[in-house]
């Protein structure tokens, strides 16, 4: 008998899911070859929520999935309970998945005495006890500073080019911002389509009439090309579609809108369904409910994206290098 | 011209509301002779919520009232955004008023693998911003001690035992705890009540029956007594309903109900209308709606009491000395 | 040569004490298989204390066992600054073991201007290094919620009942709190033994004599019972033996005591010596040195349950599971 | 004789230098109507760096200025250096003053495994005991969010605008950015200067050569037009006088140059003054030595800003309306 | 009516005192022109300690003294939870002043495995809520940067040398360290008593001998001479009285011996009343009890630095300027 | 298929290092037997510096060399910048790794209004990421307690007793300080060179001639002996050229100067070449650049002692027992 017992040490990933979007967690799981840790989720009937896990989580490298999707303060605070159940349950590190990173437009101060709330986010998921942060397309890749620690900052870009260049890539394509804020994401599309030409979309306020309305003036040459109008993300569908409809009269011959989050609040379906464009492509970072699907809408799936990522950070592995080309 | 530019100090009471229970707010900021400051509040169409101050808040003394009722989720981000924005804003201190502590029944583990959920407030608080908390009527005592800072803890007791005696007093008055957990509060009812006599409801599974099912037994004597039967808070009813029942089986003379938060969620109201009770007592600490009054509710305000603890906070008086007899 | 270089990871229990109550960490360590780790600990002579590990603590799963018994404030230093070597020797992970956690009753403000000290304490293990906390039996389970990590908060309840239910469960058992505070703890006795009566002791001031006195008054029948008078814990003795005798007068057949942790200070050995208990039953979790004992007192040992939670802890096992019946 | 003594409260602001852009703060100091606080600051032999105040800041309200100019890592770290001999002297209050925010331009992860020095800049400066944040147009928006309090961040539009406006209103202005990142900035621009038309530079592969050169294509009409070509910092000069040569090879009349930010790092002198542009307008958020003047170059005063913004903060004015039109 | 309620700022000087050393803070308040704030302090049977104050505290800039004496762990832990107890109750600013401050030898790990005790007491005041840190002649001057924040670091030197030089200034003189550690202290009193001499002590295994035994060898001249042999602090008295008889027996007129910190621990006195020294001079930082007391000692009082200390931080004076000759 | 995923635990190595002096950094990593990571380091034109790990450093446990050397600011700054990037990297645990410890001097406020460097140092390698600290020789013992977590601090005496006791050993050896404040030092050589006698140099201002010059006095006996005048580093040479200079007018038969760190600022190498010392002895923790060579200048590899210090952390083993003789 002497001082010190020893054991080899194993690690053991764990996948677990809110209840916001659970049929992209059970994909993600499959994709792993394991199973979601059951879990009671409940609403007390004052709204509070109610966790608790059905297994033991004692030391395992847990990845807790929840896409924030309305109602969202719900999902994320569902997402900040599982955290702080995981941490006092003696979890070894908890990566917080979150798809679509609820928030991430209000990254800054546009204005005096507003909130920085994708900052605020950051900071609560690290005081419930994160220590790492998988994500994919932040509005601005500066959230990635927001938290003190390592974020895994995914890219739905390859899936996406591809599906556009394996179906309209004998055209002539030219990638279209649809403001001026996210040209740079357009380089990159124009990057991976073999370098075709950009064009952006300047909001002006319409000098003839009241202050309050806006003209769309296309900046770059759209004329007979096919234009592919990209976003990082589909709100309410009202700049898209405007957007589309100002290459429409400028002459485009066609319109493809893609984005990777599609979070679609009203009356985002109606509008996309009765716009000029011929495709609509996201991915399913949220719920693509029933009542969400239309015709022209094209939804790929990111699941096997985060599960690489997850093994890749389970093992130890390279996330960069999934994106090198 | 020397180094160094002198002025005199300042400081500045600014009262800031949620959405939540906006009226209550402004009773407080009328009891204290000023208006709650303009602030833009609204919903995004995917439900992310933005706030804005209307009126510069560099240097004030902050205090930003919220009452966490559902939906519950909603209201505790947007009081947190609020927070995050006076921060940055530059308040000189924040003090965060909740009337109602939105999760203090989540405030341990009863099981294995379960969030602490009123902790994680307290530090969601803390990280957003908040020096201060102020609130009414916690579910348990402890939680003062999960914030780091100074917690002002105030008491509707004076104002319902003040109800209570001045309607009831000449009656032969009992103090009837719900259940096992409250006799503390039921002990508290007493000594303002002239020393009245304690019972208390013991819920046993019963032996006789399959394993779910429960009996109240009443332990204490309340035949011919008015039962006045106490507890924090009032969520759907049940509980509280069912305990007023036992005490008429033991021949109780009549009950009256109180407690200090009206939760009222589904199917509350019709329980308490319903009741054998002769009158529930309530503080405004939550709204009640008008779907939610009925004849035999009273409720008592709560603002004159949280605009006096706010003005002793501001002038660094005493609160402490509101509670002594 | 290349990069890197690996090895297989192994992790290491270690075991360590300070000299509050020796005895009950050997005990703990003996039942793991292993030995506590040999350590310098010497008092100054101005009473500043000295702490040295004399074995390597690299990389060690330590877990450091100290109860906190008188002088207390001498023992929770010692504790403080063996945590603080550990961190500066680089043990990978600490846990600090408190089989009564000291200064566990201010765990709220009662009046102004108190401390919360057992918000304190476990904030300074924490700055100190602790990881994780065990403890047992907490004077309110909030106090959990007090420390940023994972709590095992483990019960002596099963040890406890287990003695009375074989030694007095032919008997008729009524469960007695002996306040209107600790009636949930009876609840989970009664729940252990077949679901036996349950009564407490009601104190009041006395109408009929001057306002400092105190009469105890029994709700509940306890009239022919056996009764088991239980509380988490039994300092000077007052409280409780005074219950005993109120008991006793509303025709108690016997009283059997039981409570986690011998505080026993002064006068309680000679009161409860000196009682009307048949028996008084507790736990080692404090040091029963030989002048605490007495004809009356069993003391069952808390080292198998520390050993296995302990066990579990360290591989990854359940600690839960330990509680369930 | 009682407990307590009063004093009526006195603030007091002080402004602090350190070597990198003395004339700066001499300035802000002179429009404030004050000096700066005496310090010793010098350096070792061995390259390591003294500070000293020689005048007490016990309680004062410290603004530390510090442009983050070459040598920017030891400017950066003379200014933690100030920042933690006023915490350490009980200085009331610390804003940190930095019209240029060194590292500005690292505000994200472009690729694996690099830092994101920005936020490494706001954490050192908050753990070395930073209250506050004032800076002049960020590189983006973003990074306000990384420091953990309130940020004052100033905006030279209106005095690059103003300047450019009254010079060459009368002409056919076009707003150019020259790259796809900055075109928010342009729109700015272009909102102050009537809704003048936006351009931007588009770079790509040029794919009839080897893969490393670039080709610049102006996306937008700008034949016959007054071309203001802006950009928040020139650093080398080499991406501005490229895009500044696109315009006129595309039949643009002539180009402006405007930045806010002048870092003119070798060989940005020549290359403006061999450059296509009429003129080249900064401001002097970072020194213009003697060496870095040249003919066609305007540096335009930033000091009247920063001191009315220092104003502002200390007598808890508005710094949010100095920059609504 | 309108939003905002302002007021002037006043800012409340208070004084508080743990049971430690109470006739010092007496003094101090006295010296202030004010009282000590009435507290409520005392031990619970099982030696928990329980504090209270008396008066509100709200917003006042709080001092709070405690000599960290015998029982040391017992009065740190009173002085902690003091702070604690005035977070709680919103004190504005919380200076804790430890004339003596406990464990400050333990200031760096000597051997492996060691705490270092000194820092986790700056942590430990630090987690509890102080602000700034007061004291007098600590062991290291490094011990400073311990506290993250203000410390007021005061030296009793000038009290002790004038006393000597006063006394014995027109005898020979030679400043004599007892060890080689202390050496840079009697260079300070060198230069305070016109550049006396300096010596030291070496002590050195004696090789002749088995390998405890130690021998001290005088390094310097000190024949003839009026040895002042100063240090910090007087434990137990062992090193000094030996120091005193190496001086004597190298031939040294007589030794006056000087320390700011007169511990005194078991057997100092006898030691000191035994030794060859003609005066012992102290400071009272530590209370000198009447059995402590004798006839070469002398006691000097720091209580009007103190007081003088506290005056200059509350009315923002400069304590730098209290030393500078 | 089951929840859960279980892999067994390496632990991968990585040692990565600055520009400051990679020859060391080298060294060490072919001390292991292994490479340095290839990283990616420049400086931007306005002297930002870029750092990027060119492998994946995902879960490694990472040692970070980098000795702070002039230009020192730049070099700490690029030290804080790898640690940055590895924390976002998921490195597992970070060891900074400084043979020179920068700042290390200003390690306390000798006068008011100067900052604490050496903790500022501390505090920002902490923010930044690093969980531990490995150096050599501090300027005081002391500065280990400036850093919150485990400090590996070693030491070159053995390196350097070794040599000189190997070539010196035969001759009568005496151990010098050249001032009071580093004796400590010199008795620790002594007890490695059999008990050699001490003495050191006492500065003091000459009152015979103005008061800004000094003379140094010889404290202890040197005459005819081999004076070992040591320290832990040589700046520019002054105070140690001057002592040699003071023990050879005392009659001193020769000097040897060993030191461990060589900074040789200017004019170092000049007044070493040209002083009366045999020898001078120092390690290579800092870089010996070839214009810092000369004849009587040895320098010592530190090599060996990083690489098994970072040995015996990796594998759990015990860095103390490396300097236990």
């Amino acid at each position: 008998m002497s001082t010190g017992m020893k054991r080899t040490t194993e690690k053991n990933l764990m996948v677990f899911s809110g209840r916001a979007h659970h049929e992209l967690a059970e994909a993600v799981a499959a994709d792993l070859g394991t199973q979601l840790v059951p879990t009671e989720l409940r609403d007390f009937a004052n709204t509070e929520m109610y966790v608790r896990f059905e297994e033991s989580v004692r030391g395992c490298d847990a990845f807790v999935i929840q896409s924030h999707t309305a109602p969202i303060n719900k999902w994320i605070m569902e997402h900040l309970l599982m955290v702080d159940a995981l941490k006092r349950a003696s979890a070894k590190r908890i990566t917080v998945v979150t798809p679509f990173y609820g928030y991430a437009r209000q990254d800054k101060k546009s204005r005096g005495r507003e909130p920085i709330s994708a900052r605020l986010m950051a900071d609560m998921f690290k005081v419930a006890g994160a220590d790492r942060l998988m994500t994919v397309d932040l509005h601005t890749d500066q959230i990635q500073g927001f938290f003190d620690g390592p974020v895994d900052h995914l890219q739905a870009l390859p899936i996406l080019t591809e599906h556009v260049a394996s179906k309209y890539g004998t055209e002539e394509l030219t990638v279209v911002s649809p403001d001026a804020g996210r040209i740079k994401v357009a380089e990159q599309w124009s990057r991976r389509l073999d370098n075709a030409p950009l064009a952006f979309i300047h909001k002006t306020r319409d000098v003839t009439k009241a202050n309050s309305s806006v003209a769309n003036r296309v900046i770059g040459h759209v004329e007979g090309r096919t234009c592919v109008l990209v976003d990082d993300m589909i709100d309410s569908g009202g700049t898209i579609c405007h957007a589309a409809d100002a290459l429409m009269n400028d002459g485009a011959a066609s319109v493809i809108i893609a984005a990777t989050h599609a979070i679609f609040s009203e009356p985002a379906v109606q509008r996309l369904r009765d716009s000029v464009a011929r495709e609509i492509v996201v991915t399913d970072t949220l719920p693509i409910t029933p009542e969400k699907e239309f015709e022209k809408l094209t939804a790929l799936s990111i699941a096997p994206l985060l599960g690489q990522a997850i093994r890749e950070v389970f093992e130890d592995g390279s996330v960069t290098s999934m994106f090198t080309p």
